[in-house]
């Protein structure tokens, strides 16, 4: 594996953590779903307020994003740069991910989405 | 600054970089300007055409965003786990991106947006 070394180079990082949120809305009838249609504005939004709340919107981004994929498990995050991918169902798990993962450093786990890579 | 011990799980990763270009349109008279208005679809175009042309396309992930900030200089896209934005504008770059970054595993430095961590 190449790695960059951006250590190497004198550019400050916007963020510490950055958030991508699948926003794909597709009907409701539609054989492969999607993460609207499985519910996801209001947990990102629950997710906005909490960053914000928390103190925590200076370090975190966040970004609606197109199709993640994996439509069938969605709603689906994912965080870099640890490149973790969460399916959160609930409000809870919302403030599982917020907890757990932006202010503690450690990985909700039983909401990780695990991926072999292909 | 907190870590989250990826490696500590047993959780594959599915890209080795990820990247998301911003998709944002806002009309051309529009006083923030937008990535599309500045010219970016046929940018994202051709480099999802590199990436598989390339054979990147297993290790490299592509995805829609929303508005990634900083409109004036998009377009903007920006790789992960490096965390690295860049502002192509033109094909040139574009093809710089994949053989220096992508490919080379080197920063394309010229088109690197510098941003400061607010």
């Amino acid at each position: 594996m190449t790695q960059v070394e951006v250590s190497s180079m004198d550019v400050p990082q916007l963020y510490k953590r950055h958030i991508f949120a699948c926003h794909t809305q597709r009907p409701p009838t539609h054989p492969r779903g999607s993460c609207g249609a499985a519910g996801a504005q209001p947990l990102w939004d629950r997710l906005l307020r909490r960053i914000e709340a928390e103190g925590l919107a200076s370090e975190v981004g966040f970004t609606a994003s197109g199709c993640l994929g994996f439509c069938s498990v969605g709603p689906l995050m994912v965080i870099y740069p640890e490149g973790v991918w969460y399916r959160p169902k609930t409000p809870e798990d919302i403030d599982e991910i917020v907890e757990s993962h932006l202010k503690g450093g450690r990985l909700a786990e039983e909401l990780v989405v695990v991926l072999a890579r292909s």
